[in-house]
Order: C-alpha cells, then structure tokens, then sequence
C-alpha cells in the first residue's frame, strides 16, 4: 500500500459519519464537497479532526524535540493513520513506534524507514514475519524490544530460518518493579545482553524504556518517580556501554517518553554521550485531548525542565445528536461505548449547536455524560436547559487512542466544521 | 453491496490476525488453508469465533422462539457482520435490528427485508436519508421509534420531500421512569399517537420497549420490575389500540426483549391478541459470552417461565501470547483494549497451550486479568506457575458488543482452532 492509494480506497459499507446517499465512496470523494457538520449534511454520530489543531501540533512538537536535542518516532498504536504518520514523517520526525507485528507490516508497508517494535518480539509468526519483512528492505533501522533470555533466543532461532534478514536489532526493555515489561534491575539487564551477544542473528543496539506508567493525583511524586526510573535506564545503558555489550557503540538508540513525560525524559537522558540516540514515542500529541493528556500536560508546563512546553492544541471532537429529552433533567443523546472513549474519563459537552438559531458552536456548561451504553450516551442536565431533541453537542475525548480505534474513518474539518477530507484507519 | 462480494472484499492492511506473509488479500482466502491459532500459524493477539457454538446458537434461539411463538429481528449493532445476519435470517428470523441510519443502510444494501430501527429517528440527514433508502424498496418493511412530538414533526416534514416513499411507520417508544428513551407515561404514549395521526406521511405501527436496563445484583427484583415495566409497554399498546391510533390494526407491531429478559417478554407479551406481531431483538444470543450475559441465561434457566431455555454456547474467545514474566507472580500478555471488551467485566484466562507440550488447550484456573492498558494485559498468576513467554492463553470474554467493534476481522475456527473462514465486520 502506498500513501496515494489511501485516497482511492473504497470507503466500506458501514463507516460512520459519510452521508447515507451513497455520494461519498473513496477517501479523496471528501475533499472539496463542502460538506458541514454544522449544516446537518452528516449522519451522527461523527468523529472530526480540525486541521488547525493537527497543524499546531504537528509544528510545536517537533520543535521543542529539535530544541531540546531528541528524536521523535511517535507511537503509530495511537491513531492508526498513515495519513497522520506522513504528516509526523515530513514535519521531522526520525521513525514510528508500534506495538504489534501487524502495525510493524502497515508501516513497512507504507515505507517507513525507521521503526520500533515498542513491544516484546514474541511467536514464531510474529519474528519469522519481520525477518522475512526485513530482508525485503535490509537498508532500513527496525528495532525490537527484549526482556528475556527466551525471547532471545526466539528470535535468534526464527532469524536462522531467514537468509536475507540483517541481524535482528535487539533493544533491552528496562521496566520497574509491579510494571510491565522489562528487566527488574541493571544486572539482570548485563546478564542479558552478554547472552545476545553470544547468540547468533541478533545483536544489541540499546536500551528502552516507559515511564508513562507512573500516574497518580501527586504531580511531584509522580515527577520523582519517574525521574528515579530513568535514572535505572541510564545506568543500564552506561554499564552496557561500559562492558562493550552494544553491537554498534557509535550508534545506541536509547528510547523512552510516552506523551505525559517527556520533558524529565529529555532532561534525564538526552546528550549524555557521543554515539547515543534518544528516541521519544509520544503518540497522543498529535491530537493531544481534553482530559488525561491536558491534565498531563499542565504538570509539564508547571515543571518547565526543558524551557516551555509545547502548546498542544485538542484536536479531535466527537460529535452527535439528542435524540431525546424523556425527562426535564436527562437528555439522550446518539453516542455510546461504540463511538469514544471511556477508559479514564467519559466525554465532556464541550459545544452546543441549534440549526437556525446559532451561526456556530455555542461554548456550553452543566451537562454531564453519566454513562454510556453501546450506542447511547445519557447526559444530566439543567432542568430548565433550552436543550431540544435534535440539537447537537460536541464532545471533548479523554485518551485519543481509545477514540481512533472506534472510527476507521475519522472527518478532517477546518474550523467552520466543514469538511476538508478523511484521515482513514487501520485497526 | 451483495453478500457474496464479501469473501472477495479486499482485506486492508493492519487487519489484526492475518498472517504476515501477505498470503490472505481476500476473505475468501482464509477458508481452506489449513491455518492453525494453535501451531502458531496466525500473529497475537486473535478474535476467533467457533463454527460449533454458533451453529448451536443459531438453532437452539431459533427453536426457541418458535416454540414461544415470537419473532426475533436480532440487533445487529452486536456483531455488524452482514455473514452472520445471513445466517440468522436463513435460520428464520425475521427480520434485524439497528441502533443508527448508517448500520440500517448496511442492512438495506444487503437486502435485509425487515428492520427496526430501535432508536429513535432524528436529524435531517438521518430522516432523508431513510427516505431515499426505502423509495429504492417500497416493498420493504421498516420501522421507527418516536417518543416526542418534537421528532414527529421532523420525520413528517422529511418524508414530505422524498415523494417516491411510503409513509414513516413508527413504533411509540415507551420508556421508564430515570431510564433511556422513550415516553414515560400511557398517557403522554396517547398523546403522542394523536399527534401523529394529524401528521402527513407518518403512521403508528405499534410500540417498543426496552427492558434490559433493569440489571442489579437481585435476580428477583429485577425480574419483578422488567415484568412492572413490560406491563406498561402492554397497557399502552391496548390503550392505543382501543383509541383506533393504529394505521394497520391487523398488523400491530410490538417489540422489546434484548438478550437477558426474552422469556419475560415472551411471557408477557407474546399472542395477546390477533393482529399483533412480537418481535425480540437479541443481539448477544448468537455468540453468547462467558461473563454478563452468561449469569443472565442462568437466571433464565433458574426462571423457567417459557419453558426450559435454550442451551446457548459461548462462541467467542480472544487469544494472546505471554509476552513477558518479569516478575514470578506477574505475566504480560500481548491484549489490550485495542483487542477485548472492559466495559463490565476483564477478560477471563479459559485456555492455556504450549506448543509442543500440550495437543490440545488446556483448561487453566488461578490466572486473573488485573487490568489493561491499550495493548498490554496484566495477569497476576501463582508464582510457581509453569507459565513461559511464548505460551498462548485463550480468553473468555463477557459482553461480546465491546470485543466484536475491536475486530474487522473475526477468525472462524472449528474445535481445534483451524480456520474455517473469515467474519467481516463493519463498524
């Protein structure tokens, strides 16, 4: 699949948001149509992007990576969207992160250079699967990830059986206590990497790590944790360095910094010594949100490490319809489970919206979403709310990435909502 | 789009499950090859439903509703699989049920010959867009809910610019008090039904309901207020029958009974009078599942009002590899939120296979799923658990609507998990 042949894809039976007399059956049919959210030209519920956000945050992100000194190979896991993923590649961006084979294969697919299998490299489908990627484009910088002695020698094992694959490129995944992956401490890291350096097709070229883990309602207790953490990778790192264990010592890649950290990570490990490369994943910046990322956000701006935050801009909205008003404080509006996240937070009513009363979104306050059931939202409301069935509401999102993976097509609008084209997914 | 263009429907890349070798392009391709979960043939994480507990599914809820004398138009939001709707009206349903416009004209594309939208219809583009869809198909029989004056209107005005189309047939939705939609009174339900007997191109066709809200803890309490509740949704029916508010008295259409209470609403509502026609809409009943929906069939089995219920089998299980054991009573499994329902219970360890050591999956207790992040799976097990990374753990899942939109791609297996065929869903 290349980038172009995104456009004239054929849009499946069943997206939501395209309008239901069949007009709109590729991608590239969006572009130019003015169709507007606001005018009532789509079914609901439908899931926008504006363009204004994606551009800011696409410029500010990558600037502050270039000020601070670190590379950025954004999470792909969050958005799905080889569309975005152009658009972090041509904005700077050194690679892509993924979390899964099947992610890895779409991004090599499409050409991406530089890739980190953020993950354990686990199953005879999965290492044979990127050996014999690979070896279709041996130029490229793919990574994985391991923690233990017998996924190392997996993967020695399933490079074997591959000629034309590289050496596997292994990273050490440095994890903490009651975390996730990842080795528990720096010796059990050295004893590893002496192991990959005596197996044959795999070699070692860094260290990771995921701070992203540590969150509490304690700002500076999360900020000191995370920072004792990092401490652990770059000593990891160092001792590996200094036990000549790294295949390539002009070349280390050290990475770490989901979306939340990624100052104290620049802080803590950028530019230590010649021959390392920091790597960022962050994946949610790119539409950042208006909940878990805004509030994560705010402690970075209040830490100020690395000089001023990024002025991360949210992006995406979901929007729908009150279908009903059974009771004077209760509405019913067309949007559940099915349509946005509720992990961390449910949706916040950020815009209200009457056809023929209102020339745009009118900022709104004191309406909850209680709950959601697969396809209904129910939001208590002011009794005396002028709130009528068939109005719409824009919603606010927590956690971008438990929203993309509802929508395989998600509208990109500008800042009148109407539509400007279709930023397609592939979950 | 006709059913049979399904199996030659391009897969598109980032299809969670297919082999990495690029060998399966189509859905047609996947039945025949010989791919086993088991023999490691597939990448982690896989959604795979069993043929065998389908095939009982379909049959025994079949059966089941024969013998109680109602109609199942099951809601096809549950799965979005146009293949598993054709099996379901060739086993005799009577139609389906959708929760949006834009899953009815899924349905209407394929041919769906009756459908409810069981939901109320708002929004100029969802109500034109009705229109247009059944000026294609007079023939067809489609019904609506409605529950205000307000949504009246908008339909009756809709349906006045489409000439070629029959009239909106709506069903009152009658609703309960701190509930979802739906009029919350008999007396406001026969309001209603005058209002729009005055309106043009609108009939009443009957009425809905919707009784699964009512889950608690007290199996009695909640049977007793469902059985309160549907006693309502009969009074208004009869109310509206004995004002003449009907457009078609011989052919009154009457509808509740989601996947926990059928019995009660068979019970209850089922062959009351001539001219009226009861439709259920299960949706879960097809795959069934091991948690909510499982603890609700026990308490139709315990109540027995319509005789002995059916014997529904889970159908559907998540598969996943151990991806890391970074502590001893710690396992890391390669599933998240991108991959299995959490809404109201975590996944649950069923299956445990090693390849090698085990022919078949073996039952496996003491593993539990603490929590999930997006693509990652917790599991706290007895620390000297023989549990290593590679091993594959087979999942339960509980409440299927929240697994199925995770997947476009469902694997069809037969006992010993090789792949019959492919499940495409369209969400």
């Amino acid at each position: 699949m290349r980038l172009s042949d995104i456009t004239d894809m054929g849009l499946p039976p069943g997206t939501k948001g395209l309008p239901l007399d069949g007009s709109i059956l590729r991608v590239g049919d969006l572009a130019g149509r003015g169709l507007n959210l606001l005018r009532g030209d789509l079914p609901m519920p439908a899931a926008v992007l504006k363009r204004s956000a994606l551009d800011n945050n696409l410029r500010v992100m990558q600037a502050y990576s270039e000020r601070v000194g670190v590379k950025l190979a954004p999470h792909a896991k969050t958005t799905m969207c080889p569309q975005l993923f152009a658009r972090q590649l041509s904005h700077g961006c050194w690679g892509l992160s993924v979390a899964t084979m099947t992610q890895f294969k779409l991004c090599h697919d499409i050409g991406v250079p530089r890739l980190i299998l953020a993950n354990q490299l686990v199953g005879r489908a999965e290492i044979t699967g990127l050996a014999h990627l690979w070896a279709q484009t041996p130029e490229r910088s793919y990574y994985v990830l391991v923690d233990s002695l017998a996924g190392a020698k997996a993967i020695s094992d399933g490079f074997s059986h591959c000629s034309g694959a590289p050496p596997a490129r292994l990273l050490i995944e440095a994890g903490m206590r009651h975390g996730r992956c990842g080795v528990r401490t720096v010796e059990e890291g050295v004893a590893l990497a002496r192991a990959i350096q005596s197996l044959p097709h795999i070699e070692l070229h860094g260290v990771e790590g995921y701070e992203g883990l540590i969150v509490s309602e304690h700002a500076g207790h999360d900020a000191a944790a995370v920072s004792d953490y990092l401490r652990t990778v770059l000593r990891l790192c160092e001792a590996l360095a200094a036990d000549h264990l790294f295949a390539d010592p002009d070349q280390v890649l050290l990475s770490a910094g989901g979306s939340a950290y990624y100052d104290l990570v620049a802080h803590a490990l950028s530019d230590r010594s010649r021959g390392v490369v920091l790597v960022l994943r962050s994946g949610c910046y790119v539409t950042h949100d208006s909940g878990f990322y805004r509030r994560l956000l705010t402690r970075i701006q209040h830490r100020e490490v690395e000089g001023p935050a990024p002025i991360l801009v949210p992006a995406l909205e979901v929007w729908s319809r009150v279908i009903s008003r059974p009771e004077p404080d209760r509405a019913i509006v067309l949007m559940g489970k099915r349509d946005v996240s509720y992990d961390i937070d449910l949706p916040m009513v950020r815009w209200w919206f009457r056809e023929g009363r209102h020339d745009a979104p009118q900022s709104i306050d004191g309406l909850i979403v209680d709950s959601l059931n697969d396809q209904h939202a129910y939001l208590t409301v002011p009794a005396e709310a002028d709130l009528g069935v068939g109005d719409l509401l824009g919603f606010d999102i927590s956690h971008p990435c438990t929203t993309f993976d509802k929508w395989s097509l998600l509208l990109e609008v500008d800042d009148d909502y109407t539509v400007v084209g279709g930023l397609k997914t592939f979950f």
